[in-house]
């Protein structure tokens, strides 16, 4: 079914590692690069073919996977004349602003530019729950699609190549939200001896009954439309110094809930205290002075 | 189908008044008390007997839904030789220990108590999506069933009453690191002009997937095996400042978000750094000095 491929990966952390493996594995003929060469061997040995140098690898196929430890790295690895006609996926994590630098500098040689966010670890790599988002050169993206469903499941945003690395940092940032809600109702649970175990499938019927209020709140922040009959900045504000004493008086530490207490705070002091919760969205897009 | 019975409901607040006017659609007889007389009106338009005194609505029905502005006031509402015999159903906010308390002093006058947590708006009560958590005194739970039933679905947690106020305080502080996370989430992405609503389903069906790792953060937790092979503290921790200053590039406060880097730098610091992400929850049990 898969039509066999020439790709390059540069960078064989565990991440890229993960991606040639998963390249090997769809049939396609995989040369690696790394900047300390040990890395490739395990790789040769699954049958990938090591370049000397990251110019000769990037020269050994049409399309070139960069996964480096660090985004600036980029520079270094992807310099020389050897981009023209090539398709350049950079899946390294960075910024928005990062990807659209380098995005003109590979189209400025000739190249055509895809940016990539991993939402994934290592392990989960090749399998159904990796989810890949990519931005950039649509055309690029869709030509390398062979390639890229070896990874797992992709999803195009847009043609902008600041697109990925925006996603990719916002689903982290909501996901170490919900952890840092996880743990902290955890460690209160546990104050009275309840197993975590005992507590967590309420945590996860809970949780995905909230998140049918997320559409509502996109909605106001999109409309500029913060009435609400439901929940209000004032209600949550007038509850919240209690959950956070009552997580002291339990011995737990409030810290990772107490700065919303101050935006609630900073909201009701700004008139905002009628206002539905989305609101406290628009005081994080104007930091306090 | 449902069997007719007498029941009190002390505080007419909009909590309050949405538990009467469910149990008067449910065919009870109703009696209502509340300190300002006037929010009794429009319950007695609709079937309610009023009663002038909280000692006359008590020693009106067997049994007895307390909802107050404040937990405090129990102790002057629930005053007198009125509670033997009676079940004392609790759902106003409070804590572990006010509950307890409470329970001690009901059970001590000859009368029978059950703590709530209603994890739900006024507006979604005696729907089925409003779950009410009980615990405490189960026999007098089951024997006011036919009138519970009346506020959504009723979960038993077990016999401390503490445990209904606990479980209700941590799911609130777990939803509230959620929606922080996401208010986070949708300010960075709005900082590049993205409807929050173009976003939205994508954090649902990322947090859904990323709820899948909370049974084995609860084993790492109960079972005090902290080794993990997926993503440890350290990972977090080197990428943490760079989420931060990220938003900060993209205008947005990363304030809801900076205690978890304290975390992960103190956790870190105390050579957890190889650990899974649970590890998180037993610094939190022990406070930084």
């Amino acid at each position: 079914m898969t039509e066999q491929k020439s790709v390059t990966v540069l960078g064989l952390g565990l991440m890229g590692t993960a991606l040639a493996e998963a390249l090997l594995k769809g049939g396609h003929a995989v040369t690696v690069w790394n900047r300390s060469p040990g890395k490739a061997e395990p790789l040769a040995a699954k049958g990938a073919r090591r370049a000397a140098t990251a110019a000769e690898a990037i020269a050994a196929s049409p399309v070139v996977i960069v996964c480096l430890s660090v985004y600036a790295n980029a520079d270094d690895v992807l310099a020389g004349d050897v981009l023209a006609g090539r398709t350049i996926v950079q899946l390294t994590n960075g910024t928005p602003q990062q990807a659209r630098a380098l995005a003109g500098r590979v189209t400025g040689e000739g190249g055509r530019y895809v940016d990539g966010g991993i939402m994934a670890v290592p392990q989960m790599i090749g399998g159904p729950d990796a989810l890949v988002l990519y931005s950039g050169d649509e055309t690029a993206f869709e030509e390398s699609r062979a390639l890229l469903d070896a990874f797992g499941t992709p999803h195009f945003l847009g043609g902008d190549p600041g697109l990925a690395p925006l996603f990719d940092l916002a689903l982290l940032d909501v996901m170490y939200g919900m952890l840092a809600g996880y743990f902290h109702a955890v460690a209160l649970v546990r104050s009275e001896k309840v197993p975590a175990a005992e507590f967590t499938p309420m945590v996860t019927a809970w949780l995905t009954a909230m998140m049918g209020s997320f559409p509502a709140y996109a909605h106001a922040l999109d409309e500029e439309e913060f009435g609400t009959d439901v929940s209000s900045v004032a209600t949550s504000q007038v509850a919240f110094p209690g959950l956070l004493d009552t997580s002291r008086d339990q011995g737990v530490d409030p810290a990772l809930l107490a700065p919303l207490r101050d935006l609630l705070d900073r909201a009701v002091a700004e008139g905002h205290g009628d206002d539905g919760l989305a609101r406290l969205v628009t005081l994080l897009e104007r930091p306090a002075s």
